[in-house]
């Protein structure tokens, strides 16, 4: 699209796609000041883009006669040409009332810096504590990031159509990393960080494999050992993910092992167990203290993962501007809350600022719903109990959630900052069985052309619930929507789902009354 | 990064990533005209990119007194910015000599447009016999091209890094795409053109599937019902790329069926054949020549498929120009030669023209050497002898290439328009066989961290060769890759490789030879 504004002696002519212009004039001129006829042309030209006429800004100022004509051009942007966000956001410094610390396990005491050297680098340590704003990305972070970021915010313009409702709906598609999810985000970072302090080798878990790969993606790059310990379950029947943390020079290991205590006990015990996300953390957190050259990497829950995945909402901030849309309604799955905290937080932020006043909304499984039936309580982190107490949304450190294909989604507990952001009453949830996401996500498939994993089918169902009501109420609410991951890994679920055999697995409220008996009793 | 640019009383200041900015100043005024001190300024700029300084032009024109100062903003470019083509480009229209027409089988005539009705729409058989240079993509194929494109260009740093080399390696990345290669490009227009003529099914034939599930995708899209015969081979051992398919609402047959005569004859002769590509053609071409509302699609080889590939090399064109780059080679496998042609057809206008000089060089498989060990001749285009005689790059219309892993280069042929340019001298071609693709593939997805299928793997090979000559001769060259497609459907041949089991399969004179005695003896 050609722009050609003619404005007294100024020429500008800029030519983009989706384009958006704030131009301020101002001064005075011998010749006449054609700022309404020059309106006009913009609003005729048929290819702008439909935000247009809303964000333009032409302001007269009359100035004493002799004054030069003065132009600006204060900003030229594209929601696909906006830059990378140079920091993250760290909501811990707007929020009212700090979040609860994370307590030793042993001690009952608030843990300290020094607690967590066997698994961290320093500078990690420090950012899961930090109170400050905004934390800056390293530039050769950013250099990584540019493989895919920014990733594309889409308005779902066949989604609607198909919905036949008045809602706009916009997804920020995270699914074009090379890992095909937002766990790239802050295992990018969290590599970098260890081999800027020497770490030769990282060593994490990993269920399905979406953390595992993100992490043999950025060890690849970075020259670092990646080992991964998959539970043996996953490690079986799902070989794709494996093999494409193989293909990044991952090792990988099936959890339990033969090559920890941990394992080796488990095995003695049942030789033909399947594992559990519980056993392969332990197995990993044993190599990690039990060697100098090795520390551990976690894919969610923490801060300093919540923080890194800001990134994303940050760059959604300028790109939604950048279309000339505010959201009415935030909406991303949650398992332990980092792709929606990622995409929140910043939202969040303006809201506390007066600027924004979106509805901000979690979507769990209905077989895991740890924000809407859990306690929130001081729990560990892994079935074993070795991890720290962190005040979070619990289902009980033991919780072992029915085997639906949102693996993601399979954690007993919440991020403890999201829990208390929850708990300040910023965020709201529900929770949604899987055969309607699933039903949401070949909805969305078949309109809008992209194959979402199934823990973003989850926000896909609550979208759709959304903009039924809008329908039934004519409201032309804007929903951004999170949609954090591809499903080509997941299409066995897909399969399932197309032949009828995918079933909503029954609530069970004396499991979780069982599970949550177990948490422990703790007064700090 | 902000840029501020003061011009006498003129003051730009544009916020953006990876920018380009050419300013041609012309004018004069009372105020010094600052045009060095400026020019300084911007180059001590921390964050410019590299290309900033050989891409600004600042011209100082001295104008009688009195004149007004006049300002214009020519280009504001970033390569993730710029513009998606709105025009497909033909290089018949470019060509001295123009290529030979396709023969009727029966009459071993000219083909006539009516003769081809009964498979494509007519603006799709238009366009196949057309010699106008551009062609308008139509805005609701625009809009959906959104959807991934423009695609990325990136700079393969970590590459020539790990191989200590002094080219430039750039390559463009066609696996952003949802189906995940290059091939929706054509899929879409196909669907659509067949859409705006009343069509209310597509069918077509697909191998591993990367074809098949491109048009499943595109006919989810504009509502048409889509059908795929895929070879049974494929349908039985890579269930993945039929799942993406069925996904997408299509309906995957098993080739040979029992609903086609073609399908029935064959399997009364052989119930447990594994099928082959050239039987699945027959039973889709069967399909849409007996049903009025039933059209055929063809992703590769064709005049229009080629051309509508074209979109790539548009892009690619704008986004070299955008980094201030030219290329000195371009690279890109070739299977029918729709993702070769589309990158480089654009490249070679641009040297016909005596803007460019790069060599531009095709990869295919030692396994299916069609351009460097096929005859130039009219032949087949399937294993039936039903299609057009086609005159092109041929290993004879029955040679079964051995079983390797880029299903997408086992095609006996070389498109007849891509070949017509081989013979005119425009293009090289050489063979690599595929140990040393993957062995490529391997190296480019651990320091550039994305997975290539196997088909661009072996573009990847042969740059791979281009840089380790530079590294000798210590030339900066550009090399510019055509990366079509990713490899997370082709994860188990990774496994073979990593395991050690891949094998360059023995390369067969004899079996070529007698191949190529089958092509038929044509007089035209």
């Amino acid at each position: 699209m050609l722009l050609g504004l003619k404005v007294g002696l100024l020429k500008f002519e800029i030519e983009s796609d989706s384009l958006e212009v704030i131009i301020i004039i101002y001064g005075d001129a011998a010749s006449p000041f054609e700022a309404i006829p020059l309106m006009k042309d913009i609003l005729l030209l048929e290819d702008r883009p439909k935000s247009f006429p809303s964000r333009t800004k032409l302001m007269h100022l009359k100035l004493p006669s002799g004054s030069r004509i003065r132009a600006r051009t204060v900003s030229v942007t594209n929601a696909k040409a906006i830059e990378i966000p140079h920091q993250w956001y760290n909501i811990v410094a707007d929020l009212s009332v700090k979040p609860p610390p994370s307590l030793h396990p042993k001690t009952l005491q608030p843990i300290q810096p020094g607690d967590l050297s066997p698994l961290f680098p320093d500078e990690l340590i420090i950012q899961e504590a930090s109170n400050d704003r905004f934390i800056n990305i390293p530039p050769e972070v950013i250099d990584i990031y540019r493989l895919w970021r920014p990733t594309p915010l889409i308005r779902a313009k066949r989604l609607e159509k198909l919905l036949e409702t008045p809602a706009r709906i916009y997804y920020k598609y995270e699914g074009v990393s090379p890992a095909g999810s937002h766990k790239p985000n802050t295992a990018v970072p969290q590599v970098w960080y260890n081999a800027q302090e020497g770490i030769k080798t990282v060593v994490t878990e990993t269920g399905a494999g979406q953390w595992g790969s993100a992490l043999a993606f950025a060890c690849s790059l970075f020259g670092l050992n990646c080992e991964v310990w998959q539970v043996r379950a996953s490690y079986d029947q799902k070989p794709y993910r494996k093999l494409m943390m193989q293909t990044w020079g991952a090792k990988v290991h099936p959890s339990p092992s033969n090559i920890t205590e941990v394992g080796r006990k488990i095995l003695q015990t049942d030789p033909s167990t399947p594992g559990s996300l519980g056993i392969a953390i332990s197995e990993a957190v044993e190599v990690a203290v039990t060697h100098a050259d090795t520390k551990y990497c976690l894919g969610s829950v923490l801060n300093h993962v919540l923080l890194h995945q800001t990134v994303i909402g940050e760059e959604c901030l300028k790109q939604m501007e950048a279309m000339g849309e505010t959201p009415d309604v935030v909406i991303g799955c949650t398992g332990g809350g980092s792709n929606f905290a990622g995409l929140c937080f910043p939202f969040i932020r303006e809201k506390l600022n007066g600027k924004i006043n979106p509805i901000i909304r979690a979507v769990e499984p209905t077989a895991c719903p740890s924000l809407t039936k859990g306690v929130y309580a001081y729990d560990h982190g892994d079935t074993a109990g070795l991890t720290p107490l962190m005040k979070m949304h619990t289902l009980g450190h033991d919780f072992i959630p029915d085997p639906i294909h949102a693996g993601g989604l399979r954690y007993h507990g919440m991020g403890p900052l999201l829990s208390h952001v929850f708990e300040l009453g910023l965020v709201e949830a529900l929770a949604i069985p899987q055969t309607e996401c699933f039903q949401g996500a070949i909805q969305f498939a078949r309109s809008e052309g992209l194959i979402p994993a199934p823990e973003p089918a989850h926000a896909i169902a609550a979208t759709i619930r959304e903009a039924h009501r809008c329908r039934e109420t004519g409201e032309e609410k804007v929903i951004l929507m999170a949609m954090c991951g591809h499903g080509h890994f997941d299409l066995a679920a897909y399969e399932k789902y197309l032949e009828g055999s995918l079933v909503d697995l029954s609530f069970d409220d004396e499991k979780i009354k069982a599970s949550l008996a177990t948490v422990p009793q703790v007064a700090f």
